[in-house]
């Protein structure tokens, strides 16, 4: 009833899912941040794991940095280095939540010497990006408050709009802002962008190269969202992917671990709503913390996650599923659907890899080459990364 | 610490309370609806249900009306009706959730003929207003879907876009369309306009005579219902409210009984954003299940509710407040905030409504007054109001 | 890495799950409930229609009677009907919501008159238990309250456990009880047996024949249902499930179309703690409503879905699990419980059906059969059944 | 309508708060722990804090522990430190989840040589509870997996009462073991004690002085929280209440600063189930952090807040109430219970404490004092404490 792999197989060879630098340093909870061993050091170590990745699975050529995390001397010999592996720097994050000076706001603040700060690391992120050669100023903001009263929410929009307008104005030609929401977390009672309408309401007033980042994990309980994603493609304001998973709040937890299902739904909208490809402008991203499994083969299943269902959201049967819908048949339309959704693609999948030069279960290829071992044995002293560091 | 009563009484008096037709109907839930002696038979006995809770408290000016529920022979003649007991018709409401036809959609439907027959529903609703005198043209959508694929997300919200359009089209100069959001129900999968967001970017696209609705109970769990409150005022397209409460999903309870904070973090919102008043443009309207309590004392208490809270959002040192708020000074800030939440402003309130006419203790008065017996005793025979009629 | 199918097939010959008669009939929301063509208009239709369900899956030779809505001059001349279609009689549930007597509460209302004759209606459904050969009396409740301080939530719970203490001492000797809990709806305040810790700490105080009811619609947002499953089984009270699947709250769409993954995680626990099989003493129910959907194909797409689902449960490699787990290798344990997740078992499925001497694709057998038009055609006039019949 | 002041106070003169020793120690998010000036280095600091707060409010008597955070190498000398400023030591809390041993569980753990540290942790703290004349041991266990599969869920549950079983043989005959539970945070799939009843089903297995510890920020959305205090009273295992208020997740915010309605509805529950006052063996604990606000003053603030919603629970007029209640009055039961939520009694509280030589305005004495310039001074140089030490 589905379609044939083989249709669907150029398509794939299109993905491309940029990986997050901070994925290969350690991460945890406020309770506490294990180690472990073989975690990189430095920006460098971050960017030859993230390569590993790509190696095996022919899925991520691009890294995204978080700065000041990733700040190094020399971004041009940090790049040189990346292609060097097969990879090029993608994404730059800008981090505005761990200076003392941000503890009550950063772009939002009252005090117009630290907003300017805030504003003035977005710009320094900007000259960044001119030499890595990345495309996305990425702007999550920790920004928000944790009691009623505690400032005036509507005046910290206003310099919201008012930085951010800064920021913009420093944009190249060929480079985008894309905004990212969050339901809540670090701030507790509320935060300054918390949901897809203040992102698209700011974007819109921003300007064209301004865009909408969609994290999967920053909603309120039960928000159905593929229809975010309709509804930002159809404005024409969906930039990028923040792909993790969660059953609870921002959990972070591999894509597709908590609910699979969902995930189908997501990547059946970005298509059907024109998102996917490198034409369409949608970025793939994960944003995502191996708190307690190994950091490597945690980005691995990471992508290998969302490949496995976007070839199945490829498969729909769309004209079936049109016609379905058409004629109001509700277990029918929804029966085309899951039809794709249980499709075992991963015979299919080892299958395509092979052809292209890849191992056909690169999960498996990474635990026979020791490299888990080889960077165990070879990463020892120094301080592992962190959100901290 | 918190301003003089005296200060705030003028404001109040500018305060206006929109009351539901069908509030004074039967309602329940899809387990069963309870009937209840002395319930209203039809719109005559709605509104003078609603003008008896305006009479004993001073805040209830004007009746909504839910279209075919409220359809009578002659709207002129019922507005007399309404002016003779002090009252005015307010906000039509458009129902297309209860025709056959609509089963799967109303104006969001594939088949242009259905969906025409909603268009034209709302075209009626809006004959209808310049009968009554009514500035707003309300519409909450059931349409949605209860299985993923059952229909095309995507297409719907252009169908949505289109038809909205053409509503908006025959529009009066000094009528408006408010268009309410809601998070589920009766749509189990998916809603066609379930969030803020999409009511924004769909009335920006139709013009300034379209703004959104808020209504309390349709958020998910967790929302920062005062933020959007800010957001909506700062973009210019809060329209109105419909006020209740919830402890889970829409649960249509009496106003402030769920979370009274949250009622006094909304209307601090109000006041503070501009919302306030009879030139804000801004329209508070209940919108309320009386399953079990009665009808009428159901009203006065939210009526009262919401003006006792709105004392206290009033009552805000708002001078304190943003000293505090600039020092950084969180406790300080958040508790000036408390400050006026915990005034006891009822006895302040009391000898205001009596200075004006009014009985200290409208419940007390209402239910002194014998009039729960006699409409009881009236209105025997005939099938009490619901919402299927 | 999974068992092969043809080791669970022999367990998967075990599987009943039982169908409500119910579900058959209409049902809705408060907003509406439409009617559609065939729709059964008594118990006999509703028995032929569950009938239906199992000859063509073979998967639900039991039916559940909701009393009163089922209540027929002669049980006997029922029960023979529907052992004459294949199948039999069930659990019977009690009804305890639609009489204007319980407005307030039924088996915990203050008022002992109205109590008794809730306790005397459980009673008059052991009764008629024991003329339709049925185990289970299932007690789902619609009593809680609407408002804080609208009765006392203590006092309440003494007085259930005393109704129950009552009921349950009518039961036969191989009769049980079961207790259901519903986290709200249709209070909107509290629900008397909001959770499964009341449940049990009532079922324990009851006596061995009362266990645990779990509808899988009745949670807290987030909730981690399979967690309840594995202590409800360890602690020996998991009497029975209602499935059904739900996005927000309790939406009772067919089981497994809302989240697959939960489902699986469920029937893993399930088979992990002994709860799966005929002597496990827990039995499957579904527990619905086709609001849109057509019924009979709605039952059938449910069983299946249970199926599918219970085969992929079997296919779990347990002692790979087991190995990976006691070594701490979280992706790796992870990955072999998504291995039998992610496994197409329907191919396998069809080819046992066939085997069986039933339609290797059920859904089309009764599509292709002409029976939806043969009922529709022949069930005109009368009253559909729905909820309040 | 409501009860006099003048009668509870005598009531009020018995409530005691227990204060967490952490509180006065940094926290954070996992994002960033800001550090602030004055913040307590070592156990004897935090101790000084809490008798602060006592001074002041005379609300604070006892301080608890966190072992390892608060180890001393004389724990004789530590009790004699906090008598001399007019406090006890009270609750000894354990923690497992920050040893790296514990990465996976502490006393669930697969591995017997991580479990019997885990539990001979416990025992060391009933060592400790005799030095520090602590009457209660609190374990909440971090205890949980991140990924479905990860571990058995049924186990770990049979492993965990094991592990519960032999440290209850160790406690003495005054002593008392209360079991906390968590809905999520920090595992992300499963806790293995998620919900009331988990700790409900162990502690009536463990015995009489094993009991339930209530966080009141450890429930999925719209928990009715108020109708587990009633459950655990009516079953005799309420222990304890771990105050704090949440807008989502676990925000460990002041308590009654989110929904301050919430915490008096949690209070009357209290006092309506015998749990109020020294005799009802149910301890009052804060369990909060001061992210950004100062910590002194946010532990005056929350005694501050528990008392007053204290003082109104007392004022509920409870005959009125049961009168109400029993005539099926809904909005005149809920009416009597707003009624005294909505008395200001701030005023009386103040002459109050007046009254018993205690500042009229505890927040203002404490701001006017200069003590928090002091420690700022004072405490120059060494390690704040926080979470981590």
């Amino acid at each position: 009833m589905t379609t044939s792999f083989e249709t669907v197989a150029p398509l794939l060879a299109q993905q491309a899912i940029e990986l997050p630098s901070w994925a290969f340093g350690n991460s945890g909870t406020r309770f506490r941040v294990f180690g472990s061993p073989g975690t990189a050091r430095d920006p460098y170590e971050k960017i030859a794991d993230a390569a590993k990745v790509h190696e095996l699975t022919g899925l991520a050529p691009t890294v995204a940095l978080h700065i000041p995390w990733d700040v190094v001397d020399d971004f041009g010999q940090l790049r040189e280095y990346a292609n060097g592996l097969g990879v090029e720097l993608g994404t730059v994050n800008s981090n505005t939540f761990q200076d003392d000076d941000y503890k009550l706001g950063s772009v939002t603040h009252s005090d117009p010497v630290i907003r300017q700060k805030a504003i003035d690391h977005h710009l320094r992120c900007i000259d960044i990006m001119h030499q890595t050669g990345s495309r996305d100023l990425k702007i999550w903001l920790a920004d928000g408050t944790n009691y009623p009263g505690q400032d005036d929410i509507r005046a910290r929009q206003d310099r919201l709009a008012d930085s951010l307008q800064q920021i913009y104005a420093g944009l190249g030609d060929d480079q985008r802002l894309v905004l990212e929401y969050k339901f809540f977390e670090p701030a507790f009672y509320h935060t300054d962008v918390p949901d897809w309408g203040t992102s698209y309401a700011h974007t819109v007033a921003l300007g064209d190269k301004a865009l909408v980042c969609l994290d999967t994990g920053h909603h309120a309980p039960g928000t159905n969202i593929e229809f975010i994603v309709a509804q930002l493609l159809r404005l024409g304001k969906l930039g990028s992917f923040d792909f993790n998973s969660r059953f609870y709040a921002d959990d972070d937890l591999i894509v597709g671990a908590a609910d699979p299902f969902q995930l189908f739904r997501i990547l059946a909208e970005v298509i059907r709503g024109g998102g996917f490809g490198p034409d369409s402008g949608v970025a793939f991203m994960l944003d995502q913390c191996h708190n307690i499994e190994q950091k490597i083969p945690g980005q691995m299943r990471s992508v290998l996650n969302v490949q496995e269902m976007t070839a199945r959201a490829l498969l729909i049967d769309r004209d079936a599923l049109s016609a379905a819908q058409a004629a109001g048949d509700v277990l029918g339309a929804h029966g085309i659907l899951m039809d794709a959704f249980y499709r075992d693609v991963r015979p299919d999948l080892a299958a395509w890899r092979e052809s292209r030069g890849l191992p056909a279960d690169p999960m498996a290829a990474y635990a026979a080459s020791g490299h888990q071992e080889k960077i165990a044995a070879e990463r020892v002293g120094g301080a592992q990364a962190s959100w901290g560091a």
